[in-house]
């Protein structure tokens, strides 16, 4: 799910407490307004919706952090993630040596920053919403209901509950050894009761959605479930097709209003 | 410069401690006998001697390190490295979910590893050594002094002091740009009075130790150092040459014995 990130640094930050914002999700793929909304600290994952290689973090702090950081007093336990260490690194005067670096996935990290520049920031936002209303169409004309209520819904994470008297981890399995399609299983207290589809980076395009769509719905049909093949298909379809029209609609509109 | 680990791990163990062995830089290059020295724990990393990209750390734990982990009662201050987390992954009958792994960086490992079984392990460590001896009696001949004593010299971190009056860093900087060719400059306390020639993994080669031998006799000469291009090459040849005649001749006395 997505929280509101903004009005929590918000509260927050009227009791004077730091903030810290998990991006990992949502970097790439969401607007997360780091200096906007005040964020004073927020760390991602490369390979989620900056659709990288896995393995790195990428990390940003506020001043109020880098000045509580370096105040700090107590002992630090480890040698990763020791800020005062890695502050050296950006040292004005002296630049310390930075100890052997992931070299190669930060240049893939590099290059995925770069697709995103080409596509525009903005437009791969929109790009995941287009996809996941297509998606949740499908799978909502399937029977299934999203886990958290459509606010919080984060279009790159489709979280859905198993329909009952599913075995869902023969769902997976299927989807996987058929389809080759691999879908999330839960996690933790949600093991075993949801699916989580995820809508990420290259990942995220219209051939993918209508794949996952039949083929969730091929495995299912075929397990018993009451569920018809082509009804989440045409429902993805007639979403992509209602943001089409919008779209044209809202640049028609556009062009008469300026022509006028 | 190599520790004898054996030693130190045997004295440690005489009086119940705990042994830490940092093999950064010796694993794939020299023996590392993790199992026959009694050694408790041991990091390496991807990108000395085993050659592949930088960014992971292989590490090993005896029984009794893990025993000692997990009876630890003190709180864990970081995520990262808490062994009784990482313990999960191994579990014989429950198996801890694994956060996203660096896979592109485990699978690059994976084949460098190949590469060294395919080579032999000792084999590698011989070549190592074989160009240690070539390198040093070229660096030898150019009136340059190893930082250690003979006997703890790291055949793959040749550490030599830095002449009287040559300007260190003007050298590596002309090494780079003129010949493409990096050494690695002091660190701490050895700032500006060492230099260190890698003779690790791929790059641990003949056309390499003759390159930086004639590199840097060039550069030497041109900044009015005291040497003769030719002489640390000649020295280099020489001394490969005596090692291939000791194994021709131990070949030959193998072979006239098994004949006998």
């Amino acid at each position: 799910m997505l929280s509101d990130a903004k009005t929590l640094v918000e509260i927050a930050h009227k009791y004077n407490a730091l903030t810290i914002v998990d991006a990992v999700t949502s970097l790439g793929g969401s607007p997360v307004l780091v200096d906007e909304w005040g964020i004073d600290a927020a760390y991602s994952a490369s390979q989620k919706c900056l659709s990288c290689t896995p393995g790195l973090s990428p990390v940003t702090f506020s001043e109020r952090v880098v000045d509580t950081v370096a105040a700090r007093k107590d002992k630090i336990h480890s040698w990763f993630m020791d800020m005062n260490l890695l502050r050296g690194y950006w040292g004005e005067t002296t630049r310390t040596y930075h100890h052997t670096a992931p070299t190669n996935s930060l240049f893939a990290l590099h290059e995925a920053l770069l697709l995103i520049r080409e596509e525009g920031l903005e437009n791969a936002w929109a790009r995941v919403t287009r996809h996941h209303t297509a998606l949740k169409a499908g799978l909502e004309a399937m029977g299934l209901k999203f886990l958290v209520h459509e606010q919080y819904q984060a279009p790159q994470m489709n979280a859905v509950r198993c329909p009952e008297g599913v075995n869902e981890a023969e769902v997976r399995k299927t989807l996987l050894s058929e389809f080759g399609l691999e879908i999330g299983a839960g996690l933790g207290p949600l093991a075993g009761k949801i699916w989580r589809f995820g809508l990420m980076g290259y990942s995220c395009r219209p051939d993918n959605v209508m794949l996952c769509l039949s083929a969730l719905g091929s495995v299912l049909e075929d397990m018993g479930y009451d569920v018809h093949v082509g009804d989440a298909e045409a429902a993805a379809h007639a979403a992509y097709a209602s943001m089409h029209n919008t779209a044209a609609q809202a640049k028609k509109r556009k062009a008469e209003a300026k022509a006028a």
